[in-house]
């Protein structure tokens, strides 16, 4: 006997009959005679509905009030879910963060788990219960309602997963697993059996926003399995796991963008320490999220210092830029918000040479010039203009045949 | 320094502009250097809202699991009222019953409250903060969550007003008080400056629905000075205390009265030890609540027994009657549900002979019979025919000059 975790996000639980589908699925994972705890989000809008009350309510409403507020949400998903669990003849038993008991920090709104209570859990399944809780929460020490934040649903399951040693943490969403890039720009993009945590990692932080980076990081941590896959059709979906040493590892795993990013660049900074901090500390101060850097070697007692921002940070960024640039005696800024960034995956390319030089001569081919280069053990990313998005994807998953099944290393 | 329990219900925090209105009631209060709690309810529309979704799920959803989901719409009016009163400049925290903690028996949705922790609101209220309690919710020692029933928001006023020795706990609703009758039946009631809690009780059983019955016994209990007045204009309202002998008190306080009631008689029923509990047990089994009974001495050997129920109830007791006759050898069964009951209630009549006197004379004088008597201490009631509703009710209002200041005794 196995015991899984699955979640299912709003989307998968946005209707009455959406939910009743989710409790047939569950039956269904059940009558393997495997043990089920399942984590739900809110009903998909029903996060919105709230939001817009509390700020009929007040402009920036206190983080404490709004985890309060916002944990309903889940709250009313955990109990239809067992209602409709119940209507078709499977025991089932709901919980709160707070009462699984998810005990988190007081970072109210974003917060972190530090400790499960699964006594609760444990008894209900072997009593045969199904065990329903509430992602996205938990409670502080004091007793206090927290939220995790975006995407904290996702971490819900897995921290559940780790705490209980679960076989593996089933996500499902509206997608059916992780692709080699995004289908809807490459048509024959090809749905991934397996990638690694570090690979996860890349892709979904450069923009396949399929699960939550925190949620990988945690099972990564922990060593949790984690599958995800589709809740409105049925098939494997793409397992995340550590590389094994006897699994065939493809050279690369997939191509991820990001389209909505922008670059500034000071030029003509005096080359000496400090610099690097002296334009970034303002920018990060502003709360502006920095995603690529880039310096390269300097030809004279000057270098160029260049650096990418999501698009809406582009002006108050450019602006800080030219202050800083004042202040440091640097000769211009330069700006462009009509740029983009593309990526190789793959923990294969670690051992294996050659493919920047394969990627930047398929792209040479093409015509696309390179703004930007930026790489990682396991990425290479590069900033082309806009209008090249689409090419530089398809070029690059036809150039590693991204559309067949792995090559043996 | 005095300290209050507010209690709001559905109507009042009905939407954003409602809540921000009590925020403003709640200030205005609390300018008077005094400290407040407020109980609220679920915005007026969510329970249904969230009932519907259950059965959507299960024609007879778990009550466990019901109380998880209505126990939601509490929590966003706490949540949303907390962050009106921060947004008016007024420090708040809101508590969900489980936080407090209102520490409950585990009959789920019809839960009774066993305990209250004080201590976190103690420490609030000295921090300078409006503390904001879900009504209607509780938790059980195991942590489960649970709900006090239908008018469980004034339970929880009344038990925390108790549990804090509160000076007076103010129910917030949509009427400015109790009346000595309808104003819809008689335009010339007048609004009661204080009720005792037993004439209180009398007046809900028998149809003023201005508070539930469960939270006067409550107030009475544990002698907490209840006050009821509107949320939505301002004035004094009416006050329910215990008796004083200070206070002048008046004869009658006010005319209750009952639309919805059917009467059915048993004739020549076999007078002996045992028949009330023949005929009744099994319309009590078949879970129909009776109200008026009455049973006069018999003239020879054989009794009549006639009581009073529900009208929606009236058939099916008709059914068990029959049965019931032909098994105790009775003569026939007989009833009417064109019949209403009205009372006069009033702490007054106890110590004055003659009452019941002025009563049917006045009626007497207006030529409508009385089908049925019956009397407690502190009230009388009767049954008449559902025409003569509005007339008795103006007559008695006015046979005991209830729209003048009551006389001194």
């Amino acid at each position: 006997m196995a015991l899984f975790v699955h979640k299912y996000g709003g989307t998968s639980v946005g209707s009455p009959e959406r939910i009743k589908h989710v409790a047939n699925n569950v039956i269904q994972a059940r009558s393997r005679g495997d043990d089920i705890i399942v984590v739900v989000s809110a009903m998909s809008g029903e996060t919105n509905r709230l939001v817009a009350l509390a700020h009929e309510m007040h402009e920036r409403p206190s983080t404490r009030e709004m985890d309060v507020l916002l944990a309903t949400g889940e709250q009313v998903t955990i109990a239809l879910l067992s209602m409709a669990l119940e209507a078709a003849g499977c025991p089932a038993c709901s919980y709160t963060g707070g009462q699984v008991r998810i005990l988190t920090d007081d970072a109210h709104t974003k917060a972190r788990i530090l400790d499960i209570d699964t006594d609760r859990i444990r008894s209900d399944l072997a009593a045969g219960r199904v065990v329903v809780v509430a992602g996205f929460q938990g409670i502080t020490e004091a007793g206090d309602i927290t939220t995790l934040g975006r995407g904290g649903s996702d971490t819900t399951a897995v921290a559940l997963a780790a705490a209980l040693k679960a076989d593996e943490c089933l996500i499902y969403t509206d997608v059916d697993g992780v692709y080699t890039t995004d289908p809807r720009i490459e048509p024959k993009a090809r749905r991934l059996d397996r990638i690694t945590f570090e690979e996860m990692l890349e892709m979904a932080s450069l923009g396949s926003k399929v699960l939550q980076i925190r949620s990988v990081e945690f099972a990564g941590k922990y060593n949790v399995p984690l599958r995800v896959l589709s809740s409105f059709s049925a098939g494997p979906g793409t397992l995340i796991t550590y590389e094994e040493a006897s699994v065939e590892k493809p050279l690369i795993s997939g191509i991820a963008f990001n389209r909505d990013e922008a670059k500034l660049t000071v030029k003509g900074v005096p080359d000496k320490p400090g610099v690097a901090y002296q334009i970034l500390g303002p920018v990060a101060h502003a709360n502006i999220e920095v995603d690529m850097i880039v310096q390269n070697v300097s030809e004279d007692a000057t270098t160029d210092f260049t650096f990418t921002v999501h698009r809406n940070d582009y002006r108050k960024a450019l602006d800080i830029l030219q202050a800083t640039c004042t202040a440091l005696g640097a000769r211009e800024v330069a700006g462009d918000d009509k740029i983009v960034k593309v990526s190789l995956v793959g923990v294969g390319m670690r051992s294996h040479a050659g493919i920047a030089a394969r990627m930047f001569e398929a792209l040479a081919w093409e015509g696309i010039n390179i703004r930007m280069i930026s790489t990682s053990e396991i990425k290479i990313s590069i900033v082309v203009d806009e209008k090249y998005l689409e090419l530089a994807v398809r070029t690059l998953h036809e150039a590693f045949n991204l559309d067949r099944e792995p090559e043996a290393v």
